[in-house]
């Protein structure tokens, strides 16, 4: 079996928690294992197809010298086929595949074959272009798409044993190291990236420099002057442990604070644990979707104001949910805080699933939470950094179920499965969990193979449940939100179970965030829902209003959106008589005399515009009553 | 006295009405002469000295050898140096000022030194950039520039009579006519201007071609291919007759709008009233800002989809309102239909007037709905397109009060003050205007001289007002909104009356329009309000709904931001226990127990942001009662 977890944390002096290799947890839910199912038999080959016909990987042939012809797409597009590459290596971990394993080998030939002989790498800086190395780091990428090739490399190495894409990583990164490392040129790429991977790369090969590189990149910014002018949209504004706010590019802050974690965890250097807990607070308390999506504006992808949230021109970029994923994991680790694994969940639930069609072919780059239905996954985008990014965190997908320290295991999500746990001291504990998470609240863990030292098993009591109830052996125990621990010697055939309640909740958000005011979201369990116009024949979508006092019913349709629990209530349709060809008028008071009422059903956000395009929205009105 | 109306339609074949000139008319009044004399004494002075410190000015003198140097700031920086003198040119139609005078024609004098012989003028494009010339016409401005200097030239003939800057205008159109005239290159700018630019240019001078090369530039969008790739943000989608919606940079739009009616006006080309009133009812049904302000996305400074309206991140551009005004006034004299005027009205004191500070050096390029306090006027910009418009539309204000047809006069907007009105049978009228409008729904209109031919007066009857009363000598007649006209032979010293209401009203927005659900904007006559958080010491004007019940009490208070009347009322304060660190919870229905009663001043949103800088909203939150 590998030894690839997400993050490597064994080795990391301030990692409370450590990570399990994906390899150790079979999923055979019904709610993730498809989609990693599809990931692997439909959008990864979709994928590498795209990235071929789209000159993606001719670049790295161009470069080479194999094939004739110029740098197609984008000067970034590198950065793709190394998220293709990190995530088929993911699945190759879990899924051997020899042809998959083929394929992969095929284009790291490629990629390695266009490595200069100084360790450069970067397929658009190539003859004409050599002289502009590294001469716009602000704008141009080189050194993110050198993060990515980092990741892709450890995820290879870890999952298959082989060294050829991390000999390249570590060429390259040598290359890197004797640019930008100690007592060399002040310098980082303007889209954080690089900073995390290193410290990986550090985790998969031990060269201490790595990480000094790293914490080098982390200290980049926030000089006077700037290296990218001191402007909040690449995070230059502030050094990182004197920022208070998530700002600029929403995917770059969130690397960034990725590559801050990742640092922690290895150094923990003076002000980052402060800097870090300050930073998810105001994300999380101030700039977060109700869905744990990020990134509030079109203009520069970023983050908002305090309170800036708009539903129908929401960016909340595919991406940023995936960074969010990867910050909270990491945050996790270093703290062991279930906070962190609510954020987790949230948004790998909500916010990153969203981004991909059921049938994996699809993609949304931004996630709007109200819409007409003009907005629809795309195949493929010119700036294609969403679908493998999606890809790499599906097929590491199993990765992020458990985490270990001495005699603990640590369960943070839940879905049917085996998990074979390598503890600290060697030993293995080998689970069985039955549930129908996160359509069901009931969780039954087995016992199949127990270590001979006793351990304790935490499992995770979500925020949204507010407490849970575990039984083990016929005794109860009632616990609030956050880890509850059983100890004791574990034997084979052992089993507790956990009973989360899952209710049909309104959900409110602060005053200032303005346009939510006189309006509730609905969430039951770990899922935010939505109206979406399929399910309504006879009224528009946007034209309903519900009561807070609705009783919601929640109903599993198996046949539908691949399983879905759906919420049943009743709305009543606004009345819009006399708004034709009026924007504005003197208020008139809604009549309430013979409300007229719709039976409404209510379907996870996250798998909307699957089916005919129609109008959608997650933050519904309540009735003025 | 000059004949120098804001557009000369005197000879427009298709000009149901006809402006009169814009020193016809002396206005004395508290509310807007104010504005005019800063902008006169202060504003204009002080933009001057920008021009010359930023090096727009200097750019003329290099391009033409009086002075050495590079080319300064942003390539369409010239255009600013023409507002500025169309708005100088303006105001010395109506108030004669030698030193002013003197002023402009050394401004002249160094613009005219720059023109090439073959009439070419663009002091971007001189030197090694002179090969370039016309090459990027989607992104560099050269023919918007154009636009701006022809709209001086006009306005700077007809108040001095001199043809200094017109012939260099008239040099530099017959250039782009031989470029871009009937059978030449398809081409106009990517910043619609020029094309209402040509109109005027063509009314002043008389030269068919001119309005010949205005039309050839409405008809190069839209071709397929396009000539700026059939973009939305240049509106070269569709042809202009087959455009239905407000689409891409609002301005542009707006002023496309602006040459289309100028050119509907002169010959009323197929299809152009048709798209005019279609796109006119898309923008003002759909995708106009309760100020009338336009523009709803930072994101290419655009227009959105229908009712994306959202208040903290509206754009609604300074410069996106004055195309408005000037769009209403060309469809006004299109159809003298008062919907335009209402329209024009509502733009000019809601979304133009907060452009800039009372003190008249302070300038708003967005104008946001609601606020935390951070924006502020500033006292200029690198891209300085709006404060020097504003200064062109105060100055020729009077111009936008009346117009004439044969034996009708048409009033638009009132206010205290006189006016000598020429009409086309070449007798005048000289009237008196009596109002505190719009703080009063009062006027007094009295004969100082009258024709000797009997004349109809048109009174306006604001939308806002639903109807008014007209008395005049004892009879008192009733009208619905239009305009009510009185007919007779007027003797000096005749008098009428005209009483509008004036209520306070909650205005509501669409039921699509999702960020104003439970939210109501207060009104009255013309004047939109905010609450404003330098009135309100004890609660955050964020944090309270009003109840649709309040009865409002006006106060006229004239020691208060050059005068203005508040709107007295009170409101609840929002429940905010709770919300500490928390941005989503469960829903907790609103205590109503013992709501706590604040008193709310609301101020015209015109003057926000004149006193220390805090939050400010115009949609306030209704109770949930």
């Amino acid at each position: 079996m590998p030894h690839n977890p997400v993050i490597d944390l064994a080795h990391s002096p301030h990692a409370i928690l450590k990570p399990i290799p994906i390899s150790s947890v079979k999923l055979t839910d019904s709610f993730l294992q498809p989609r990693r199912e599809i990931n692997r038999t439909v959008t990864l080959i979709a994928q590498l197809n795209q990235c071929e016909i789209t000159g993606r990987i001719d670049n790295f042939r161009v470069a080479s010298g194999r094939k004739q012809g110029e740098f197609q797409g984008i000067f970034f597009n590198d950065s793709d086929i190394y998220k293709w590459l990190e995530a088929a290596a993911f699945s190759l971990g879990v899924d051997p595949d020899p042809e998959l394993d083929a394929k992969v080998d095929a284009v790291i030939d490629d990629i390695a074959a266009a490595q200069q002989p100084n360790g450069y790498l970067n397929t658009y800086y190539m003859f004409a272009r050599e002289k502009d190395r590294f001469s716009n780091l602000k704008d141009m990428h080189e050194i993110y798409c050198a993060g990515h090739l980092i990741q892709a490399a450890v995820a290879h190495f870890r999952a298959t044993g082989k060294r050829t894409l991390l000999d390249v990583a570590c060429k390259l990164s040598d290359h890197l190291y004797d640019q930008f490392g100690p007592g060399k040129r002040l310098g980082t790429c303007g889209h954080e990236e690089a900073e995390m991977a290193l410290v990986e790369l550090y985790r998969a090969t031990g060269e201490q420099r790595y990480l000094t590189l790293a914490h080098c990149m982390m200290e980049a910014r926030g000089k006077t002057p700037g290296i990218f002018g001191n402007g909040r949209y690449h995070q230059d504004h502030l050094p990182f442990t004197e920022q208070k706010e998530m700002v600029g590019h929403a995917v770059r802050h969130l690397y960034y604070m990725c590559g801050g974690a990742d640092v922690a965890l290895e150094a923990q250097p003076a002000g980052y644990a402060e800097a870090l807990e300050t930073l998810w607070q105001n994300f999380t308390q101030r700039r977060m979707y109700v869905t744990g999506g990020a990134g509030a504006r079109y203009e520069g992808e970023s983050f908002g104001d305090d309170y800036e949230l708009p539903n129908d021109r929401a960016y909340t970029e595919t991406c940023a949910a995936i960074a969010s994923v990867m910050w909270n994991w990491r945050m996790l680790h270093l703290t062991g805080e279930s906070r962190f694994a609510d954020m987790l969940e949230l948004a790998l639930y909500n916010a990153v699933l969203p981004g991909i069609s059921l049938d994996g072919t699809h993609y949304f780059y931004e996630n709007p939470l109200a819409n007409r239905g003009e907005h629809r996954r795309q195949e493929w985008f010119g700036c294609a950094c969403c679908p493998p990014n999606i890809a790499r965190l599906l097929a590491s997908l199993p990765g992020y179920f458990y985490s270990v320290s001495p005699n603990n295991v640590w369960i943070h999500l839940y879905a049917q499965g085996e998990a074979q746990i390598p503890l600290p001291n060697g030993e293995t504990l080998h689970l069985d969990i039955e549930t129908n998470y996160p359509w069901s609240g009931e969780v039954r863990i087995t016992i199949l193979k127990a270590p001979k030292t006793p351990i304790t098993l935490n499992l995770r009591i979500p925020a949204w449940a507010g407490s849970g109830i575990v039984e083990n052996a016929g005794k109860t125990q009632e616990a609030t939100s956050g880890y509850v621990g059983v100890t004791q010697a574990w034997q084979a055939g052992d089993s507790l179970t956990l009973s989360l309640p899952l209710e049909t909740k309104l959900i409110e958000s602060h005053p200032h965030l303005q346009n939510n005011r006189g309006r509730v979201a609905l969430q039951r369990g770990a899922i935010v829902y939505c109206l979406e116009q399929a399910d309504h024949a006879d009224v528009d979508v946007w034209e309903v209003a519900i009561s807070p006092r609705t009783a919601w019913k929640s109903l599993y349709r198996p046949e539908l959106l691949n399983g879905v629990v759906v919420l049943l209530g009743e709305g009543e349709a606004l009345n819009t008589s006399g708004w034709e060809n009026r924007l504005y008028r003197t208020y008139v008071a809604q009549k309430h005399e013979a409300p007229i009422k719709i039976a409404l059903t209510a379907v996870p956000y996250y798998v909307w515009a699957n089916r005919e395009a129609g109008a959608m929205q997650v933050w519904l009105p309540l009735v003025e009553d």
